[in-house]
């Protein structure tokens, strides 16, 4: 039985890298072998054990790779291809994704939708951390790269940029807009880039690091506020004159980021929420004006799929945006556990790490 | 100086019948003579205290009436004319009108927009429980009644009916959907047939009092729930074989209903709240699904304006709806001061109170 | 090797019964036992060669029936199980289903589009006016019928109702609308019942048959126009006091219902065609305002997948729509000729012919 | 009475300058003293007698200038104020405008639309061609311009950059959309900067001059084609590996780019009408797919009021898009016929002409 690397989650404090079987694929699936991969905030939160995962599953939802074997039911790809696979593997068969719901997904259960459950890789199945992952339902979730795109342009599209841009597509954002986006990691930043996308002309970065208030500004910031040094409500009142923003993005996960995003808007405005929330949220009466501002607070899991993997490559070829500034560290998969120590800490300005088997 | 009888807001726990001074009219406004208004749950706050408004203020903002007088500026109506006018009257000019929200219009100030700033009747300027009421923005406002519908058919639109359609309009109602309804009082009921008119295939209305979940069958609803007898969520759950349903109305204004709103809700559904709160809120994180679940909360105040109550005046013309059954009580304006005490009181089964000065 | 009874395109002209056999099934697919089926307009183009289909092809696309044998990689159905299947089969996991267009689904091609790709049975593989037929896809595409509903109740689910639910759909109806539906075949008056369901105040159906518009009034139609009587034009004029309506509905398919579809619009209005045409269209330069009338001329094709077929038996189930009154006819799958011919000229005042095998 | 020059249509083939009365202003009006106008398209079209206007009325709908006198009930505003107004300058009241169509506004008649009634300037009331105008319904329709931009770089506000914006947005882009945009006049360059604005990642610009074709990739095209040197319509399909477009723009008004544009789409595709056409409109059958390819046809005229321009001076002043380049000559109001002379000819290069009384 032929054996591979792979990340694997031991107990709550420890993810170490084992020996594992390579997958055997079924008539649906692709192996794929990863060429690079990376460490989310949610990899972090199973680490910590927040999140709980079955013992001994591979973790990690961002593969770029090549195609190794292909199903006997998957059509139009070929083996040595090289391609990604969202973060979210949706079966788009079912109820949920027939609904518009796919990252909400519940199989093939008779009533089809489970919450979250369009997220496999590294979830519910063995991950990406690895030297090989199987991706389900390959027909309909592998996304061919363009020629000419290095595998650290592409390593945002699976997870970070679907999930940022989610964010700014959610808020429903108009030509002409004032958007702000509260924090400014990887999501946030991605959100900021996707606000630009849609055509916002005002857009307030806030964060609490200058560094990534100044990667904020070149993701299409015009305006950064950093928390530390200014009431970000109040300086949005004054450069709104009052009015309020049409969208506020949430991209962190805490009560104090979600109130002030609420506390921000226009009445009539979009709260859209990307933060995963560890605790209840409390919705302050004045700042939703009693239920009566016409106000909507959204929330978007990453969209998957083959085609908003290629949508996203291609915004990527595009040269629109440009996430490289994001990919700020390299890590061979050999030294992953030293590359949790760091994202997990937040150390050396690290923003995402590229981990290479 | 002409003198009209008019409800006033005297004192908390005190709205009294007083002679005021007929308004003069200004060159946008119209001079309504009222043959029917009402009394709605805001003016029991009001009364109460619990929103505040100037002493000395007329109550009231659900006009049935004649036109007395037209103010040279507004065209294309005629003294004697039958209208209604909408609870919010906008001004349509303003930044907030322009960007779709016209209910929450901040007038010709700056930046245009003044949370549920559309709301004048009875809030900021003299309303509707008098024998006389100037309406503003004349020429946006006014909408003449259908020849045959009676006072009391058309007394539902200014508010009542525009509120209720306008929470199962937000919820994004799509053929075949499931939703719930949470409390069926005038609002409550109003949503639930205005979730049969966008094409719900099984509405399930909750309340605590059988005659109203009578009303509520009548009105569309295919299951009724007393809240008194069973557990909603569960069987809310059971009836939608553990899917919960596509959207949740909510119409009372606390945090039990909102959170059971939330509960009821599938992965990707939407809350649509009507009711006016009177404290914080708590979202549930699980409820909530961590903010991942790609659920939708939003909120709706009452549309207004000639195009609104043009359209809600069809709906009752054609029969769709037949909202008479709302209409349980009846009162000469003289006795205002019973009406309000049997309403406050939610006394005799009473939906809404019909007042005829 | 057994044997079948199916109905099969022979030449132009000719559609006649012979003996196949029971197709193979394979692991996405599942074989169905026809119970009840009938015949569309569409089939009555490829009968006369004005829609070309491969020689020895099985007709039609409407299946209602029992689950015979399940392919091994379909799950949550059992043998013996009630169900349907849409006429439009798409495979969901193809570029265009994820991209919300699985009527056009060009399946595993590498640009995944098609037009009309996603309408499979009797068109690109054998349909349903046999004994069996293989539904491919499976897993997407079929959808259980509820307890208590008859064969009859469901017919019109697959293809007729929604088609004509899509018109409705499309033309983005809103609580009050105007809507005139040209046409009152089966689509048509599937798209009246769907005006209505939709929130239409006024529905204005317009055919040249008397029986037709009867049956429209029972759809929802408030008006009714003969246009062997009446300028429909000017009749929709008169109506809407000059305005125009907000919604036309094209449910034929010639120059000119589409025509009076324009110029029945108000400013601003839409067109909702469903009509299949048979040559090229002209659009004058009036109706359309020289293209600054802010229109909308929106094309439908019938929507397929288990999540729709779904929505449409609850809404059958529900009792909120019954389209029994468009079953007028039934005959034996043997007796096919003579329902071809008794449909093909629209004798004895046929609507819909349910065929049973 | 104090007299102003003005360029007056005289007759098909003649607009000349005259002495004309300053406006007096009614209560709702505003005066501008015109700072820089403009010519546009449609101007050229009144003075060749295609577009009948009456004879004697000042001619041009694109405003820049400076408060001269205010109407009593307009509020908000100062004398001395510098502002634009939009081409179309709605009567928010209205019906039309109410039901989200205020470019259709009918004003106060009973049904309230009128095909493009929002446009009044130089059509139905004097014209900005002059050195003072009129605006009608000065508080809905007045927008400061920011501080530190020049006339130059907001003349284009008013109607090129609202139309062309419009095209992008109806054409409802998504991010990772493919779109093309025919006719790269003021028009069509605007509606390439308006679909870079909104996401899409793939820009074709279709013209026949190379020299418009450059203009084009500043703002936006990624590919441009030249219609003397290549199939337009081959080129795309080979562009997009046989898929078509997600959105084509028209943005001329012939029949050979609209049918071009609906021959580039996918199935399911939109095609954006900005194009004012001068005959019928054939839609060829194959490229409709008989109706049945899920396609959309719409039709924009530019929005006005005063939200709509706030939120185009905004992105004017963020710097997204510099429409700069747009303006390729100057003539003083004295001389704006020998304007009219290089605009309707089209020489040297010209793309829009500040004129400046």
């Amino acid at each position: 039985m032929a054996m591979m690397k792979a990340a694997v989650f031991v107990e709550p404090g420890r993810i170490e890298l084992q020996d594992k079987p390579i997958p055997e694929i079924g008539p649906n699936d692709a192996l794929l072998r990863i060429t690079t991969t990376t460490i989310c905030g949610t990899d972090v939160h199973i680490l910590k054990g927040e999140y709980p995962v079955a013992r001994g599953l591979t973790i990690g939802h961002e593969p770029v790779g090549i195609i190794e074997k292909l199903g006997s039911n998957v059509q139009g790809y070929q083996e040595g291809q090289r391609v990604i696979a969202g973060a979210i593997c949706p079966n788009f068969s079912s109820y949920a994704s027939q609904d518009g719901l796919s990252s909400q997904d519940g199989g093939c259960s008779c009533h089809g939708y489970k919450p979250m459950g369009g997220w496999r890789f590294g979830n519910t199945i063995d991950g990406t951390q690895a030297e090989y992952v199987l991706v389900p339902d390959a027909q309909a979730n592998l996304a061919p790269v363009p020629d000419g795109l290095t595998d650290e342009q592409v390593l945002m599209c699976p997870d970070i940029m679907s999930t940022g841009f989610a964010g700014a597509e959610a808020a429903n954002i108009k030509i002409g807009d004032i958007v702000v986006i509260f924090a400014q990691g990887p999501i946030g930043l991605c959100a900021t880039a996707g606000a630009k996308l849609r055509g916002a002309s005002t857009i307030i970065a806030v964060d609490g690091v200058d560094a990534r208030l100044d990667i904020a500004r070149r993701m299409g910031a015009d305006v950064t506020l950093n928390f530390r040094n200014v009431d970000v409500v109040d300086e949005i009142m004054k450069l709104t004159a009052g009015r309020g923003v049409d969208a506020a993005i949430e991209a962190l996960g805490t009560q104090t980021t979600f109130e002030q995003a609420l506390r921000a808007l226009k009445p009539g405005g979009t709260l859209s929420s990307l933060g995963v929330y560890s605790s209840d949220l409390t919705i302050p009466l004045g700042a939703f004006h009693a239920g009566l501002g016409d106000n909507k607070i959204v929330t978007s899991l990453c969209p998957g799929g083959k085609e908003r993997m290629r949508r996203l490559l291609n915004v990527v070829a595009s040269g629109r945006v440009d996430l490289g500034p994001l990919v700020t560290h390299q890590y061979a998969l050999n030294d992953i556990e030293a590359a949790y120590d760091l994202f997990a800490n937040q150390r050396d300005g690290v923003l995402k790490v590229a981990i290479k088997p």
